[in-house]
């Protein structure tokens, strides 16, 4: 994707907040969210800049960006779906748009009519931005299968797949849910280790640390996206915690993850643009030597998005202490095996038809050394060694009241660090109804 | 569910074609469907009897049957989704004013109101009947599961989980499609017998005999469904073919099917009620001596539909010579070991949220015998044996231009037979254009 003049480093907004260094939405972001005002009203698409939202369709409406039909049309909408079908040229040429709008240069009546659209952040509640038709998960990281494959005792732990394929299963699209949404801790048939199985909440809850891509334009059923050109269907990123309750997971997996994820999946509320993403490139880790070369079907390159994700724990007590919560995790896309491209050429590579709106997740994002795992089951060794915490406390998997989030900041020499904004979720304590019914 | 008037054998309709022997359709079956009118016009719901479809939102219009708000709306779309969320109560009202408006007894303006609205089903096109959030398709047959095991050369062909609940992967839904489309033969990675890798066009096409549960009135996420209420958001039923390429799917295979089963998967466009269903119920298999008894949660008798399917095979010589097809196949879901209301009580046990309009898949039909199989896979001992066909060609896997097609009729003495209409896809030859791009 080619470089522009909304990438330039130099940028500023006349919004404060804006050109703050911690912020994760310089001028050089601008990401999509749907948001609604918390003293209520309809929901309506937003874009993120500094602690504020830009009401789209209300700025277009009052002239502040040049209008277009089928623009005006796809931002009046209350999901971002149609902006995400439209012709990339036209996307692009909106993000030149904003960027102008909110540039430091833009003042008088124009400056006037934007700052008229702007929302506090703090005053919004996010919806799920994106109506998502079809989820997939992909396991990309051979960190976190290699881990997982020995806990289980696997001869050969990882897959003889893993290097020629994108391995994926298809996910639980109606369960997915926007960032600040909680999970009720699921039940589900448990097997302990006499061989007995039982219905009971899970004891082995789990977050996984996850990127995913929002497929932008699809393509039509029998017709494969080629590796060259898969990069034109992604849209934009966020950060997704797949939930997992690992002993339900373990006895029901035959065909593949099941009830043990389909209870919740969270995703954060802003879109991140892959225009936005565009100079966040870095080499992937190098194959394993002796690895056979990839197919040329998906031979696209070595390079994928490098950013730090990062996913914290706060417990109830630290809450309780007014401790923000720790640092369980500092990893990157790096760290994968496959890029997003070759996930999205590999899915249509049979024919299959992404639409708008589908939503592709990395697999947890794990890297070789101890404080890169992107779950509990590699940092407890599926909790056989429970985690320490600074304040005292010990986790071997996650306990009610235990709030999870994710971070994530793209940076890179000669240009500004944008961010995705968080993922959070809490487990809460499974239904105690159920508990007569079993 | 309570039998009525609607169920009655006696019961006869003015409308000839309804009442003779062989109709999938008489008065006592009522099934919906969405169409359009083959000389153009938008897309409606239609009610199926005899050869004939009535035309269900004109109908309500014309004031041949009595309107509701609710139903008027619902009627008015162009996917059965709204109707399919109806009260039950009122769902069953619908059904019991066509089977009077139907009914030889009712002559006069409203006959000849109804009669208005009929559409031969030769001059219709029938569309996918539903708008399909999420599907997933279970594994229920140990026939089935026990001869793939076998095939794989598993030590223990029957997973443990088998009989403790329905083992199940979540499906692809934007490539389901209605019968009468065709599947053109998928590109894969395919691994040879030493070990090579290539990515070409299958050589391992199946099909797959499957029954499906339409999800009536959906479930809050976080609630389970009570297993004894299962039934009650079970709205209806359809044929499957589960187009599966098999060797695509042996080496991808880690976390469930994937592109093996993805390119297109295959209903009948009628949805036949469960209240239609309601008198055809059986016993299922018993299960083997020893087994565990099932979980409280899950315990729900030992019923299931009891219904003749079957599976058809037209080869291309075969449509040359004017042959209809050889029947492969002659199964029942009595084969299955768990009914659709486990398989929903299950999916739900989690907190897991069903929509109206989510698709359930029995898996491949199979019984014991050899009459009984549900797929080519087990016809041939997965390509070792093949099938010899009445003219003389022989068939280890299917080949370009072969016609699959399924039936199933519901009887019971002192009941009408129904039935289901057909569910008919061709395969198509891989896409050539592929070949340089790989």
């Amino acid at each position: 994707m080619q470089l522009n003049e909304t990438h330039d480093v130099g940028k500023r907004s006349w919004l404060d907040s804006a050109n703050q260094a911690e912020t994760d939405f310089p001028i050089q972001n601008l990401p999509f969210c749907v948001f609604r005002r918390a003293c209520g009203g309809t929901a309506a698409i937003g874009v993120g800049i500094g602690d504020q939202i830009l009401d789209l369709a209300a700025a277009l409406e009052s002239g502040a960006i040049p209008r277009s039909p089928g623009l005006d049309a796809a931002a009046a909408q209350t999901r971002l779906n149609a902006l995400m079908a439209l012709d990339r040229g036209e996307q692009s040429s909106l993000r030149k748009k904003l960027s102008a709008l909110l540039d430091a240069s833009c003042d008088g009546a124009q400056r006037e009519r934007a700052a008229g659209h702007l929302v506090p952040m703090r005053d919004a509640e996010l919806l799920l931005p994106v109506e998502i038709g079809d989820y997939t998960d992909f396991l990309t990281s051979a960190w976190h299968t290699e881990r997982h494959g020995r806990f289980k005792g696997l001869q050969d732990p990882l897959p003889k797949a893993f290097f020629s394929l994108p391995v994926a299963y298809h996910g639980r699209a109606s369960s997915i849910r926007v960032s600040g949404t909680h999970a009720t801790r699921p039940w589900g048939q448990i097997r302990d280790a006499q061989g007995g199985v039982r219905f009971a909440p899970s004891e082995a809850m789990d977050f996984e640390l996850e990127l995913a891509a929002f497929v932008g334009q699809g393509n039509q059923q029998g017709r494969r996206v080629e590796i060259g050109r898969a990069g034109e269907h992604l849209f934009g990123y966020c950060l997704m915690n797949d939930w997992s309750a690992k002993d339900i997971q373990w006895w029901e997996q035959v065909l593949g993850p099941f009830l043990g994820k389909s209870f919740m999946t969270v995703v954060s509320p802003w879109v991140v643009t892959a225009e936005a993403l565009a100079p966040y490139r870095g080499r992937m880790d190098p194959r394993p030597a002796g690895t056979a070369a990839i197919l040329p079907h998906l031979a696209g390159g070595n390079e994928t998005l490098d950013l730090v994700m990062e996913a914290w724990l706060q417990t109830s007590r630290m809450r309780g202490e007014g401790t923000p919560g720790v640092r369980l995790t500092r990893t990157n896309p790096r760290n994968l095996s496959w890029n997003f491209e070759q996930m999205l050429a590999h899915h249509t590579s049979n024919g299959c038809n992404l639409r708008t709106g589908d939503l592709l997740g990395s697999g947890t994002v794990s890297g070789a050394s101890d404080d890169a795992m992107g779950c509990m089951t590699e940092m407890t060794s599926a909790g056989a060694s429970a985690l320490q915490l600074p304040n005292g406390e010990t986790r071997s998997w996650l306990q009610d009241g235990d709030e999870v989030f994710f971070r994530a900041r793209a940076a890179r020499e000669g240009f500004a660090s944008i961010g995705f904004g968080e993922c959070r979720s809490r487990i809460l304590p499974a239904n105690a109804g159920d508990s007569a019914a079993s």
